[in-house]
């Protein structure tokens, strides 16, 4: 077991690397050739063109204001100033709630552990417990004499760990209840202020039924002048954009090794830049590059221009789905929460997500293969989950280090230099899993993609859902039980319901260091690590060497990366975990914990404000999921300070923690009831106030031609000139009832042309 | 253990008792002066007035044709001759979907117990399994040989039973999908062709929040005007009338007492009836019987008329919830399943239930009140639950003969007369439980009704829910498992999840015989009481004789009673259960089931067509639940049979029998996605279709006049005359939208008279 000597390290170590980190980037930061790097959120905003300039030889690249680099850590304040509604203007309501997540952490983890720190640490510390074990030769370290191991077995002092326990519950509820109500109220008041949006007026409409003596377009205007006659606008048809989609990647690739062709050239006008035709470019006959690129540009350009014109104008690339427009909110309300036929499974409705969010690939799936999807997503996350964890435990035992003496005997006088060791055994065990962990996200988010959500920001929800519960079943269980996942699940089957808090909850005290270790290079380092953007900026200069040309493609060049909510919330929600059920066994795990949260808020404010263009806005969608997250955090721990407890003897305490658990899932079931709902529909009084001031402030206001491309296919609108404004007016007289042959209720039909015609 | 001699004397028992049972009914009901009681139905549809008469003296009240006597059990063809279309007129939707839950068990069990006794009774009975027990000197029964016990461990027979493990599984699925299907369309159809219904137009909305500045009626008109303006027609406020309830009941008894005494009067036309005025009319001053009550029951006339009044002028007795009707049933559609305002737990809209469905009471409960209402009734369910079981366990523990005897040895020589022993193994543990079933489903009703649920077919469904828990607790599992339902609890916390399963299971083959009995007892007897009518006969003949003044009072005095939901359908889920737990194991039990639902659906189709009136009509809402209970039986039978293979050294098959639960689990969901909404919004292309036929065929139908009292509270209907038609013509001019000075949006205000003039 690691030493207080090893943490001290350990933490040495990762504050130094943490602190290097930080210095860089406050140097870097202040460098112009790195402005578009360290700034790129106020180029897109459009609020700066170029990088500010201190004057003197050279100082479009380099900074020679040496005062500047004084202030080098102004940053920090700077990034805390701004006022959290001017960030939701200046960043959206997404980010600013992001941030709140690291705010809550705060809020709820402070008091705890000042609480915790008065209150438990010196009845722990006042024992000799582990005292005892010296004569099993049993080590420990002085960390452990600080947590609930040290208390003998059935002592009465247990009853600070009980009272503790009910005052981080209410505590938590108490903050979480708060926190959940201000969200859904900053996001109703959010949606309330926002502007006109095409999604508000909008709803996505998918499983449209075949229909033999109908397009999918005459279906669907038929369908909604029918069922909705007061309300229905207009609709835009989906269509199967795959190969297209392909074409302007290939083109855009082209583009890139022409652009880089022609700097090559521009650089050394002597020699024409020559390649080869063959195999990886490293064989085969020669050609000029220039104009090699250049007719193969121009002839994907042409295909494009075809692929376009043919998906405008046949109708069978079009999937049975559309977005189908209202005349008012209200009516788009409506239709999104309603059934629409007998068969739940057709004409499924749903509020369509903003344009930029839609998910375009996964529109046209039926009902029945969403389902055998999800299946099969389910059986592979299974597999995936408890046999990945084979080499996260091989790599453990590494980290062990007698392990590694056995494994490479060559190594042991290297290893038993007292500094490597503690390097060692407080670096390795974190990095590793970490260094696996970075691989994953990246295959739970195909596994969304493949599972059939419809919007960018439901995928990365779901793969978020995915992430915690691996990093809840590998990192936590993991490295508290040993042995792999699977094993686990195997001994936890063949456990009673009474035994598994126990098993686990005996090993929590143990297992205190090495989390403070993982908790260091993890959250601290990496925190610092992301302030610094290492990759972005290798990458934003290597791309400016070779690649940019203009302003406008170093512009393209910078890649702004976004927050990533579905691997930094996982993060986050284990270190809330880690908290709640260290609070009451191991306190001093607190200000590690602490320290990331505060550490995590000054920096991702600063990425929030300077850096990150996120890709679409959900209003704050996802807190729904951080809450229920926390509560499932705060019902583990309980569970475990249960099973701990009855094994120290103090199962008097028993039903007293048991009550706990039930408090906070009903306590969990009121706050969704009360408001979720804000996070899922739109309220048709909301949408009635803002349909009525709009009709006060703009009664002539043309809906429809705000509406018309809104929902195209991405690849529709690159390189695309706007339409001539008379298709627009185009006259849309209100259709008569009549009942077709068919005997359903119809409208007048329209031809073809006519109702695909809003396709741009 | 009952031996195969004993189920035979049981089986007697209780077949003479059905057939006695049957034998008297069939008797009584061609009696002329039963009539009411064995046909109340056609009475109350006035397709009958008076009972047929044969002619001849006496005729009037005893059945003198003998040849008549002859056809006594024509009455089971003519059941099943009315076809299901017809019956649907005749009783109702739910009614016919009920007697389909009876056929569900012939449709699922008639196949399986076909397949068991040619595949699997030889299987099993050509082993000698349980010969090596005789070494043990353990008692087993013939019945026993027939059963899973008499394969030796390991045996490869063992293959055949998880391949009719699958078979089952796959049967019943295909069954239950299928029907679920028919019931779903046969719903849908009975909406679509229903008449015009006030329910069809109305939503029920609760916890309307208050406000200083406007009375509830002012509100609820002013906010359905603002957020539903093309649609919303009118409303009724709903009064708190428990006073005048309690009036009205009192006058009833009253009144009664008063006929008693004129009816005594008219009898013995000499001497004037005369009651005692003290403590239970035992003692005290005489007084002139006639006189008194007139005068009682004319105050109480009065005193409703004036509490009638008071309801109707004054505002104060209005509770915070409405029934809100729309002009088209597409408006009534979107506002039940739309979100009002941001608050979703105010201004809760759902449909709103047929008015004779509607539970009064519950309407006014605020929101938090139902929660903690909700929390107290699970709270009162446990207990009641795990601690209702002692008596049962007392009541077990004597019907073993070998306690008997310890507990009474003076009793010994009389059961140890082998007829008698027979009675007591074979009949007393059924009957014991099955009487103190009887006194439960009015303690759940009570706790569904104190739970909040506003409506009477929520209540029964609810009500049958727990009772269904109850009997899978403490009636199967308390059977199969000794001891009390809380030591079960407290031991299957204390073993594994692998472990509950053989647990059970192993016990499962030796209970057979006991569930035997059970059917019997339950079942059958059971059945053939009900079509008896014993308790209604009773109580008829007496209120005819002391309280029947005219026609119309006798029509009062029969009481055809109802299906019972909350009974009934629990009872033959337990039938599902036992027959589909059995069907592996003993398929001795499915013959004793198949003749339970073939004698109940004959039963209770009679009584569908000839006794009971159904106090609703939720066109049946309830099969979800129905469908739900026999997806969990079959997955308990799944767990439980692979509980029972383990333990017999069959583990191989654990594996493929693990398979079945999750498919089991995967199928509801299924089902669950594509039926279930059908039982609970309404589609808004149905409403438009039939809004639409309903425009065409009576352009100028006055539907707020329709509307006008259709929820008024049942009292007020009492003894009311018609309202004088100029108020329903009163203007309802279109409100104009104008800003109140608090900022919201509000109609012009109405004044409190005007918009409460909807109460009668």
């Amino acid at each position: 077991m690691a030493t207080i000597n090893d943490i001290g390290v350990a933490a040495a170590i990762n504050i130094v690397t943490a602190l290097a980190f930080l210095l860089a980037f406050a140097i870097f930061r202040i460098q112009p050739v790195n402005d578009r790097v360290y700034f790129p959120k106020w180029y897109l905003k459009g609020l700066r063109s170029s990088s500010i300039q201190t004057g003197g030889f050279g100082s479009k690249f380099i900074n020679l204001d040496f005062r500047s680099y004084i202030r080098f850590l102004n940053w920090m304040p700077e990034a805390l100033k701004m006022p959290e509604p001017e960030l939701v203007d200046h960043a959206g309501l997404d980010s600013v709630v992001y941030l709140r997540i690291y705010l809550l952490g705060l809020k709820i983890f402070f008091p705890i552990a000042c609480v915790a720190f008065t209150a438990m640490v010196p009845v722990n510390w006042t024992n000799k417990g582990l005292d005892r074990l010296r004569h099993y030769n049993i080590s420990f370290s002085d960390i452990d004499k600080l947590s609930l191991s040290n208390i003998p077995n059935g002592s009465p002092r247990f009853w600070v760990h009980l009272c503790m326990a009910y005052a981080i519950t209410f505590w938590t509820c108490f903050i979480l209840k708060r926190e959940y109500q201000n969200i859904a109220l900053m996001r109703l008041q959010f949606l309330a202020n926002d502007q006109r949006r095409p999604n508000q007026f909008t709803v996505l409409v998918r499983n449209i039924p075949s229909d033999p003596h109908e397009s999918i377009c005459e279906l669907v205007e038929h369908f909604f002048k029918v069922n909705h006659p007061d309300h229905y606008l207009t609709f835009q048809a989906v269509h199967d954009a795959t190969k297209l989609s392909e074409l302007v990647l290939t083109r855009k690739q082209m583009q890139n090794l022409l652009d880089y062709n022609i700097n090559k050239h521009m650089r050394n006008q002597s020699n024409r830049p020559v390649i080869k035709m063959g195999f990886l470019g490293c064989c085969g006959e020669e050609a000029d590059g220039i104009k090699y690129y250049t007719s193969v540009v121009e002839g994907l350009t042409r295909e494009i221009a075809e692929e376009k014109q043919r998906l405008r104008t046949g109708t069978k690339s079009i999937v049975p789905a559309a977005f189908v427009s209202f005349k008012t909110r209200w009516g788009a309300a409506v239709c999104a929460q309603t059934q629409q036929t007998r068969n739940p499974t057709e004409w499924v409705t749903e509020w369509a997500a903003e344009p930029r969010d839609i998910y375009y690939d996964n529109l046209a799936l039926p009902y029945v293969d969403l389902k055998i999807r999800r299946l099969i997503v389910g059986v592979a996350y299974f597999f995936l989950t408890f046999f990945f964890m084979i080499p996260i435990a091989f790599v453990q035992s590494l980290a062990n280090i007698e392990g590694i003496e056995k494994a490479f005997p060559f190594l042991k006088p290297l290893i038993e230099v007292k500094f490597l060791k503690s390097i060692i055994q407080g670096f390795l065990p974190g990095i590793a899993l970490k260094i696996f962990l970075l691989f994953l996200p990246r295959i739970l988010m195909q596994m969304s993609k493949f599972e059939g959500f419809v919007s960018t920001s439901s995928l990365e929800r779901r793969a978020a859902t995915r992430f915690y519960m691996f990093q809840f079943i590998n990192v936590f269980l993991g490295s508290i039980v040993t042995g792999t996942a699977f094993q686990q699940l195997n001994s936890f089957l063949n456990q009673s319901a009474n035994d598994i808090p126990k098993t686990i909850g005996v090993s929590i005290p143990m297992k205190a260091t090495f989390f403070i270790t993982y908790i260091m290079v993890d959250g601290w380092a990496g925190v610092a690590g992301e302030i610094l953007r290492l990759k972005p900026l290798i990458i934003y200069h290597l791309k400016n060497s070779f690649l940019v040309r203009t302003e406008k493609d170093r512009e393209e060049a910078t890649d702004p990366g976004t927050i990533g909510f579905n691997t930094g919330e996982p993060q986050i929600q284990l270190y809330f975990l880690l908290g709640l059920v260290y609070a009451a066994v191991s306190p001093i795990l607190l200000p590690f914990i602490l320290v990331f949260f505060g550490l995590a808020f000054v920096v991702y404010r600063h990425q929030v404000i300077n850096v990150y263009n996120q890709k679409y806005e959900s209003a704050g969608k996802f807190w729904p999921d951080v809450h229920r997250r926390v509560v499932i955090a705060l019902v583990v721990s309980q569970l475990l300070l249960m099973g701990l407890l009855s094994t120290k003897h103090a199962s008097k305490s028993t039903p007293l923690l048991l009550v706990l658990p039930l408090l906070t899932i009903g306590f969990h079931k009121h706050c969704k009831n009360r408001y979720q709902p804000a996070f899922v529909t739109y309220p048709l009084q909301e949408a009635m106030i803002k349909d009525t001031l709009d009709r006060i402030r703009e009664p002539n206001f043309n809906l429809k031609a705000f509406l018309r491309d809104a929902y195209a296919h991405p690849e529709f609108r690159v390189g695309e000139d706007p339409e001539p404004e008379e298709k627009l007016e185009s006259d849309m007289s209100p259709p008569e009832l009549v009942a077709t042959k068919r005997g359903s209720w119809r409208n007048t039909p329209l031809t073809s042309k006519q109702s695909c015609r809003d396709i741009p």
